[in-house]
């Protein structure tokens, strides 16, 4: 054995202990999630922080550091796109980003952080921003000090960025989410000018046991794996995996709303099969994870939004659901179900919102954190710079903070900044992505028409799902695409899909 | 802040992140066996491996050792009972047996257990002795070896019971549970010379989810405590901790037999039970858990028993079980269910085994067990010893090994010597304990016969639980009878309630 083998080794060893380290602790919050009795709570709480602190002991270990330097001339010896190289120079970035935040830091913003978190939650349902003002205040100084570790920077927030969507600049974000804004009002007012669609159908009564089962055969349809994964139920849906052959999804289930778990339960199916579909060999090192929020979003919207709404999927899946439900949806027709399960409102909460209005919300929050990262604004002007931009995208106004500035947990749980982006690139992404997949096999919405979503998972495991984390969200989108980031694919899928339903 | 309570801070720090390392590696194994997809089994064994390995460096690291010693002036200063008194004696205790073993000799014993493991659990179905024969060979050989490290001992069990049942000796035991198998055969050769009573009515179709209520439904009424636990279904029925506030059981369910989900809920909850009463004080401690498998499995066998199969409980439990199962029980009478739910029978299996016959499975293998220990039976020889045992003490000869000698886990999962005297100690001492109660609580079998468990779960509660492992089991045994540990009540117990319902 070479001494580049044996330090390559020694480093794979030693980061997957760290990604062991980490999936415990996911495991820990899944269970907390799911089944954990109320009594739980203190001990898991203890627990979490302790692997949490192990994990990050061992990654910022000068030892890593050490190991790196040392395989430099081996990393560059190999192609870019060799799976060693890859790993070294992903560890790299990791390692050298986690070193420059110091650990007393990071405790004490995480300490801040449950207290905030704490504080938002008795906040929110008494609709008192007084109350988590003062918290949020040091949020927002602790969140400019982060990024100040990363200085220099083109813009304050681009550190903050690079946390979620590594590479993305506010300098690139900010025209791209301003031209799409330009794009989507006056979609969504030449939309919401005429009568709404009925979707009454969707509000009937639909136990709980034949939803779960229809999401469930429908996902396995897509491609997500049973015997690699499975669903529970929690109070907010989500993706977690414990290992490349353990991805779990959650989801929640409203009886008298069709649409909740179907669609959360095609979204997470999404997150969960590109996890499912990485390389087995990368298990256990930082390659075995999505390679950025927005390239996971972009996965989980594709399969809710470009699939699971469109009108192929249904000509499918509508007979199968109403064989299920017969008294609910016996008498509705495909086309009623479709404008239904398709209805753009202006509306407050960013995660009911539909297809179209969903980006205005994020944008939103985007150009404010960008504002108080900036200085541009203070959090005392936050409710009202909220009100403000909601009347002037949407059109409406919050009643109150509590379904407004205080709806979302992201500022109340980590740093101002960095967070929301990704869910717009998710969206701008699955348009080009699937795009980029009809293009390369036409046939796919035929097959999707009857049921066979094979050739479709088979071109993102093949593109994307494979790689992980081994090439940056540009470089993956560069491959796949050929281009870069484009709002075109996105605004074309949209003004054609809404201009049909509409009669635009 | 005097040095002491620096060190004792110091020393309750180190103890608090082994006990949470120890208990997040006990959900990892609860999730395994509960809800895990078969594809995470593979990183599911490297994560509980890495916490058992990062639990026992840090309760093997020297500075412990330091500290024990320089607390030791502080410990003597204090009365025994005292509690910072006793978590440094205990500590001592498990930091002096855990240093004796050397880390080599540990993974090498652990990779081995996990090997025979994986060729018993193909042998067994196979009936295959042969085939695992070499690994319980070697298995023997690790067993003296790991005994030897903490010599000099009376008998080389010693050290190996002491596992589980600290302070037990071989020289107590042997002659003990050859007296109680004197009084055993007997009574099992009368019993089985009647007609045996009729238990088809537990063998008809008993709906799952009735049969989970209703266990639920009685636990709760004996005292386990669903804010601070849960049950939830496995292969086979367990107990595990994650902290004192997350205490869970598990139980398997089987639709034509009315008793296994039942009675082992019953005594899971007796487990579960004895961790929610431990004093809150003592979590994060190694104080914080039953005091050894023998008191443990008394607090099981107590619930299960002497409460779950006793007379007075049916009485009032009976009309609400034959409410929930009309067309099963609803024409079945109170004495012929009592007398269905107590048959006695000569059996193959142990975990099948009823209250009579039981501790003759169990005393088999603790002889066995020394006669390999003692080099006066080799493992060659033991399946025909096995056979002529079973012969000797239960008048029946397994036909086959896989209902012989390959029938339980423990020899093939662990060292040969120490698991299985606690199951019968657990029944020795459930009647001693009981009669205590009793004794103290005249009322108790009255207060049973009206569903009423509040002043028998408090009295154990008081007497035994809220200890947890403060004391070694020989004095809790003493603080709570005044004695030592006797047949007698057990005998008496046994004879009483047998006498009666097989009119001996």
């Amino acid at each position: 054995m070479s001494a580049y083998e044996r330090q390559l080794q020694e480093l794979k060893e030693r980061l997957r202990e760290i990604y062991d380290l980490e999936h415990t602790r996911a495991l820990l919050y899944w269970d907390q999630a799911t089944y954990m009795p109320p009594g739980g709570a203190a001990a898991r709480g203890r627990q979490i922080a302790l692997l949490s602190r192990l994990a990050h002991e061992r990654l910022t270990d000068p030892a890593i550091g050490k190991l790196l330097d040392a395989l430099r001339p081996y990393e560059e010896s190999l192609p870019y796109d060799d799976d060693n190289a890859s790993l070294i120079r992903v560890t790299r970035r990791i390692y050298e980003r986690a070193v420059k935040v110091p650990s007393d830091f990071l405790a004490a913003f995480s300490e801040h952080q449950a207290t905030t978190y704490e504080v938002w939650a008795k906040a929110r349902p008494e609709n008192n921003f007084a109350l988590v003002r003062p918290y949020l205040e040091k949020t927002l100084d602790y969140s400019r000090r982060l990024a100040d570790f990363f200085a220099p920077y083109e813009h304050i927030a681009d550190p903050l960025i690079d946390f979620h969507d590594y590479g993305m600049k506010v300098s690139t974000l900010r025209p791209l989410f301003a031209q799409l804004k330009q794009q989507l009002i006056p979609l969504v007012n030449a939309i919401t000018s005429q009568d709404p669609p009925d979707d009454s159908c969707l509000h009937r009564h639909y136990p709980e046991a034949q939803q779960l089962a229809f999401g469930l055969e429908v996902i396995q349809r897509f491609g997500f794996d049973l015997q690699r994964g499975r669903q529970d139920k929690t109070r907010h849906p989500f993706m977690i995996k414990f290992s490349l052959g353990d991805v779990r999804i959650t989801t929640r289930v409203k009886e008298n709303d069709l649409s909740e778990a179907m669609f959360s339960t095609f979204h997470e199916a999404g997150h969960g099969m590109y996890e499912q579909g990485i390389r087995p060999e990368y298990e256990g090192t930082p390659l075995a994870r999505g390679a950025s929020s927005g390239i996971h979003e972009s996965q989980s919207r594709l399969w809710e939004n470009m699939v699971g709404r469109s009108r192929p999927f249904w000509e499918h899946f509508y007979p199968r659901l109403q064989a299920l439900f017969p008294e609910q949806l016996g008498t509705v027709d495909l086309d009623t179900f479709y404008r239904a399960i398709n209805k753009v409102e202006r509306s407050l909460i960013r995660t009911d919102a539909d297809e179209v209005t969903y980006n205005l919300h994020v944008i939103i929050r985007f150009e404010l954190e960008l504002n108080l990262l900036e200085g541009e604004l203070s959090i005392r002007e936050l409710p009202e710079a909220w009100r403000a931009a909601y009347q002037e995208y949407l059109g409406i106004t919050p009643p109150d903070d509590r379904d407004g500035v205080l709806q979302d947990v992201h500022w109340y749980h980590g740093p101002i900044g960095g967070a929301f982006q990704g869910y717009t690139l998710g969206n701008i992404l699955a348009a080009q992505f699937f795009a980029k997949a009809v293009e390369a096999h036409p046939d796919i919405p035929d097959a999707i028409r009857h049921g066979d979503f094979s050739v479709l998972h088979a071109w993102l495991k093949e593109n994307i799902y494979q790689h992980g984390r081994k090439y940056t969200p540009a470089e993956l989108i560069e491959r796949v695409t050929g281009n870069g980031l484009s709002l075109e694919p996105y605004i074309r899928y949209l003004y054609q899909k809404y201009g049909e339903l509409y009669t635009l």
